[in-house]
């Protein structure tokens, strides 16, 4: 935020701060007057540093995204690659499950139409870090022939939103991820 | 509606009409307040007959959801019970992909604790229609070991809320539930 006036930076920092609590206990849909109102800025100052509810969340869970990115990125040596995209999964979909509002972060699949960079784009961020544990399991077979990790991100998000009522959002997620890893009925008569 | 007023029904028929509107229009948040106003009525009126959304939600989807509950009935004789549980599937998770709410109706799994009768909870019905759906395929050994009706419709459903921004969401959930049905990563190595 090189250039940014001091004033306007402690603007920023408190609404993020404000943001993740209300995002925390009201979910993804917190409302944004009342976060602005609790910051104590006038919501044209909200709408000056975050334009729309999508920017304002992919800020609140850009730490958490980037925890998951470094994650991908740790794995994607590992000596198994189904056994290393299965563990990335199921930590995206923990995360995802638990997090509130999260889930609804990642439901839109690109925010290039809201002119939010796509380097603070959560589902874009996740895209590419999964990308290369996708293409190392595609090759080494481990993989139903043209799943790509958008398709893997959309399952999971499903998932995590399914799954918000349950007393142990966490646990079901990673169960039905496992349902549909192994398929429901792979077989054909 | 035995032994309700006229005016009682004629408000219930009017709220309804109202609301089926502004669910499509807006989804399954709808505003409860602009719907008394534009049914005419006070909002003590709508509470009366709708306690909470998910009361209205379930009336609003009541002659879909039959119309899905006689789909699966229709099929339970079927010689092949593996394509009559996808066939099934495969028109739920498209209803649930393309009418604006529905899918939001069906993330929860009971509304036995919200007081609404077992008979109107649109995810209730449709899991009882779909049991036997499901058992079929488990005895014929064509269903993974385990899978139930709930998992089912939890999968159906957060797959149809991934898809909601999608241009062509039907297409792309069936596309996502063959992926699941199939398993994404089936094979050991």
């Amino acid at each position: 935020m090189t250039g940014q006036r001091a004033d306007a930076r402690r603007n920023y920092a408190r609404l993020l701060a404000v943001a993740e609590e209300a995002i925390a206990a009201h979910g993804a849909d917190a409302s944004l007057e009342q976060i602005a109102r609790t910051a104590g800025v006038g919501s044209a100052t909200l709408r000056r540093h975050f334009p729309n509810r999508r920017t304002l969340l992919d800020a609140v869970f850009r730490e958490r995204i980037e925890t998951l990115c470094a994650h991908a990125r740790d794995l994607t040596e590992a000596a198994d690659s189904r056994a290393a995209l299965l563990e990335w999964l199921n930590t995206v979909t923990a995360y995802a499950a638990t997090i509130r509002g999260l889930a609804i972060a990642l439901a839109h699949n690109s925010t290039a139409d809201l002119g939010v960079p796509p380097e603070h784009c959560a589902s874009d961020r996740l895209t590419e870090a999964g990308d290369p544990l996708v293409r190392r399991a595609a090759n080494d077979g481990v993989l139903a022939p043209g799943v790509t990790i958008t398709d893997l991100l959309a399952l999971i998000t499903g998932i995590a939103l399914a799954t918000e009522n349950h007393p142990n959002p966490a646990a079901e997620a990673n169960r039905l991820l496992g349902l549909t890893v192994a398929g429901i009925s792979p077989r054909r008569r």
